[in-house]
């Protein structure tokens, strides 16, 4: 792997687990169900060295638990935490942008729907507290209580070369 | 970069854009009102090598647009397209994840708010077409037009494994 990103940014925090080529697509076979090394390996064609690694850094951070079901030896599986689980709303809004925007809406590989009518979801969108559904124009970047001095100076100068772009969209 | 995942998924398709620990990062900083190589290469920290192929990249699949803003020769500018700025769900569910699960709350450096109210965004959550908030237990994958037999195949099975999953959250 990379050498991690040291930003204090969440997108970064992002990226240290998630930004290689392989690690959302192991995700991703959690969510569908899969729970073996040969399960994994297979739906995803990644090489065995690189699924020890991903899979021994997925349960490091939390996001999946390693179970032993040996009857007899030693068997793994591993199954998404609550953490992992929490992850549905980033995997939502990936699927969503790339069904529109790198593949189109009349070729997209596969849609989500809702289990129980069988519809496609609502599009994700950022909305206010009040419900209001919001452009990136009409959302700031503040300082939370873990901004170093640096962050904080960064993002008072984003603020303001934001201010300078007309968002339409 | 790494061989692009040929896969018909979305996840798949997105991470042949973003799959790489650089990407995301320069887009984030076009959101933040950057637009000079200088701006990208000294705020994220990338080598001027890494950063020539991503903006070339970013280019190529219509994310950024480029302008020659020079008076006297040639100076570079890189905006975001619409499909650029259509990005911004996917990076309000990274940061909302992020901050929850890799900073944790009293920890996080950025948080984003609605610039009128000044208050924090509302959590982005997957939602049915009726509007009830779906858990990944309530959610079904579903071929779509563009789906290959093999991937048809493989979403069947992915949602009988996932039948035998108890999700509970």
């Amino acid at each position: 792997m990379a050498k991690p990103h040291t930003q204090a940014c969440p997108i970064a925090g992002f990226l240290n687990l998630f930004g290689d080529a392989w690690t959302l697509l192991i995700v991703r076979e959690a969510f569908y169900g899969a729970t073996r090394f040969s399960e994994f390996q297979r739906n995803t064609g990644i090489a065995r060295n690189l699924l020890t690694d991903r899979l021994a850094s997925l349960v490091e951070h939390g996001l999946f638990e390693r179970q032993n079901i040996g009857e007899h030896g030693t068997r793994y599986a591993y199954r998404l935490t609550d953490k992992g689980r929490s992850l549905v709303p980033v995997f939502v809004a990936m699927v969503q942008w790339s069904n529109d925007h790198v593949y189109g809406e009349d070729n997209a590989p596969v849609h989500l729907i809702e289990r129980v009518s069988q519809k496609p979801l609502h599009p994700m969108r950022p909305k206010s507290w009040s419900g209001k559904t919001l452009a990136w124009g009409d959302i700031l970047a503040a300082p939370g209580p873990g901004a170093t001095p640096d962050a904080t100076a960064r993002i008072a100068e984003a603020v303001k070369a934001a201010d300078d772009i007309s968002w339409t969209s």
